[in-house]
């Protein structure tokens, strides 16, 4: 491969309450999944984030999640499909309003926390999200897991799949990640997330919990920006990926 | 005049609590301000809404307040004006999407309850509801209180001032509304609605609380959707306007 | 049987939206199921229904749900149930605040709507129920459906566990209620109404949606206030248990 | 002086964002101002923070505040004072409820952020923090600045009034705060934050920030948690107090 995106979530903070390191972040990402204030996220941050972003050629996704910020979209909630989507194209309208101001706009949709797993699997909830990003803009790209429910409804509703390998997530024989509250899950050595960066994204394939290595084709690289250490594992990813030869660049044009 | 705008607050139920009739409402006015989900209204409730104006022909403007659910928006909040017009841009956004999935888009801004009567005199919340809207859109109109500094920002930022009178509230001798918790504040005698409406349409003047006249030049006439028998007197205001040979249509252009 | 509880689902209105006619459901139910603000309810609804329901000698009861106002606490959610737990016992003591500003007290803990739902065969989250309410006070009784995971826990607790039939309601052959969703799941016609809690109340039984007969001991009736014609309905089993001799009065001494 | 109390705010993580660092402070403190949820906190921060101060015979007071966690209840909101003590009563009662599972309760009330500077002066909002005190407790203290009209109420309600000093905050010449968004308002240097704690409970006199000293007759010493340094700050006033032979305990008994 000549190049891959690396992407982070950034802009989780609210109100007082800030979350990782947005501005370094931004220095080290090519795009950025940006909270939208539904799990996480508020107006002024959303402003904030998008004028970095556009300053720094960043591309902006919308992190969408469950309207729940006490529990930062990490725990499942049984929404009804039409509700979610409604939901959904609220949080995109309200990020690209910042984009917009920005000079630029939201380019693609990245589910998170329970809703990314459920648009794995739960046809309704995946097929939400991809009704809310065709009804707003058909130029979205659908950011997930290879092989998911998500990817596939994003493909035949004409949308851009997107898939994409986590540099800091352990995975599990099946191409999944290892649940969150698991002991190992968030991997922050910052050489094993650079090795596993590298596999991803210049072999596809990761090593997974049990030793098998298994095969992941890949367009996005995620790391987290809310991990200790998120910064330098981030560092550390774009060096072994420059020493490969392969660039940085975002999945879609700038 | 050869024509008028009559708008209305619409899509402030939340969740499983309606609020006033929307459908009924929509059949008779020309714009509907639709709450964006910030002191009312809700993802599904504005999705619905739009698509039903859509339909009609009704103008779509974003009904702005601030973030307080609970008080309805009717309790002023002391927010910073930056704070605050990322809200607005938030707010608008949100309801863009919706106005976009059906077809057409946000015309105008109206702020709503403690948020209007702040942006008549508050020169930083005044000025944050304006810079939110032109960062939005240039071409969008600002709705308010004629004479107040909401619409004096408005034209001294390029974006075109809507003065609006209302048909089913007391006037005081200034211009001014009186207090809603006062006596007397809300008409809802369906003929004094009328003939106040025909007043302020047809002779730029109204009758306030202590028996004088005053003169008031409008472009929109508001009746509430909210109040006992909007209905009916939003329907008794079209009667009087009609046979005065008053049309009613937006004041933007659909 | 000699007597039997009346128990609806009051205070769920919201800021400015209303639910429900509390005042009238006060005057024909025994128990009053009180929202406590995480799925409906605030803080001036449950001071005013617990102050009426104090002064009609109705007892009060913590209707607790998941912390979802939009939703209704209509939608699992996939809570932790140690969170769960903190939430509900948060739940608990907001109420009790007002009940005890009325001269009373809480002394009945009812799970709300999927909460309700999942607290029947939910391990975790039946069990933070209970622990909440174990923690809070251990005189507090848990209501819930015979036969549930909610009422199993609350007894090995020592909590005293009170089983609950649905006037309103149609059941599945399994004791379960048709899914709120399904087309006649909920009984609105008056008679219909009346001649199921007569069923439950004095002959321990009730006729399913395929037709047959169960048996279901209960110590309570609920009936639901936000259903067209609630107050309606609550007057005609009144009536029905009346005329067979069975006293309504609350499960709890007051 | 003989002791003086030390108190400082906790528990005002919300959700995934913590803020401050509660356990070491309650290792200097004596009194926590634990945040009741409606501007700051959530119900599993407050089970933990009442848990621990109640290990460490720390007194555990409510912090309450404007429902407002997007502005963590710094910015004024002009609520009715009946809704207000509506509010006050049911965070008072969450927390109790914490209190009371941790073998404690509540002992005194402390407004937060723009509501500790409204009850200083705005005759309603004062009122109704302590109308909701008495309505929950008579043995509850109210903390507030010395000669306030929250004091005088407090006072004139049979509710015992406690004055407090700030260790880490400019002060004005008329004995108010210099406003939080000023330059100099708060005093990050541990040196500078223990001599104004030594002058104020020992002497009952401050430096203002035009270099006149005024007298303050204060019971406690409020030192912030989600400062820089705060810990190093509260050590040192432990330090300074201690050099002066003034103990450090509640202002009531634990």
């Amino acid at each position: 491969v000549a190049a891959v995106d690396l992407n982070a979530d950034l802009g989780e903070g609210f109100g007082i309450w800030p979350l990782g390191d947005d501005e370094a972040m931004l220095a080290v990402v090519t795009s950025a999944n940006v909270a939208c204030g539904a799990h996480a996220g508020d107006p002024s941050t959303m402003r904030r984030v998008c004028r970095d972003a556009a300053a720094r050629g960043v591309a902006i996704g919308a992190q969408v999640g469950y309207p729940d910020l006490h529990g930062f979209g990490r725990r499942f909630i049984d929404v009804d499909p039409d509700e979610l989507a409604d939901s959904v194209l609220a949080q995109l309208g309200a990020l690209e309003a910042f984009a917009r101001a920005a000079g630029t706009r939201v380019r693609y949709v990245k589910p998170h926390g329970a809703l990314y797993h459920a648009a794995d699997h739960h046809d309704g909830q995946a097929g939400a999200v991809v009704d809310a990003a065709r009804a707003f803009d058909r130029a979205l790209a659908i950011v997930g897991p290879p092989g998911s429910l998500l990817l596939e409804r994003a493909e035949r509703a004409g949308l851009r799949p997107v898939a994409e390998g986590f540099a800091d997530r352990a995975y599990r024989p099946d191409g999944r990640l290892v649940d969150r509250r698991a002991a190992g899950a968030v991997i922050t050595d910052p050489e094993h997330v650079a090795r596993q960066a590298h596999g991803l994204a210049v072999e596809g394939r990761v090593r997974t919990v049990d030793g098998t290595e298994i095969h992941l084709a890949i367009e996005t690289l995620c790391v987290h920006g809310d991990t200790a250490g998120a910064v330098t594992s981030a560092g550390a990813i774009r060096s072994v990926l420059a020493d490969a030869g392969v660039a940085l660049r975002p999945f879609v044009d700038r």
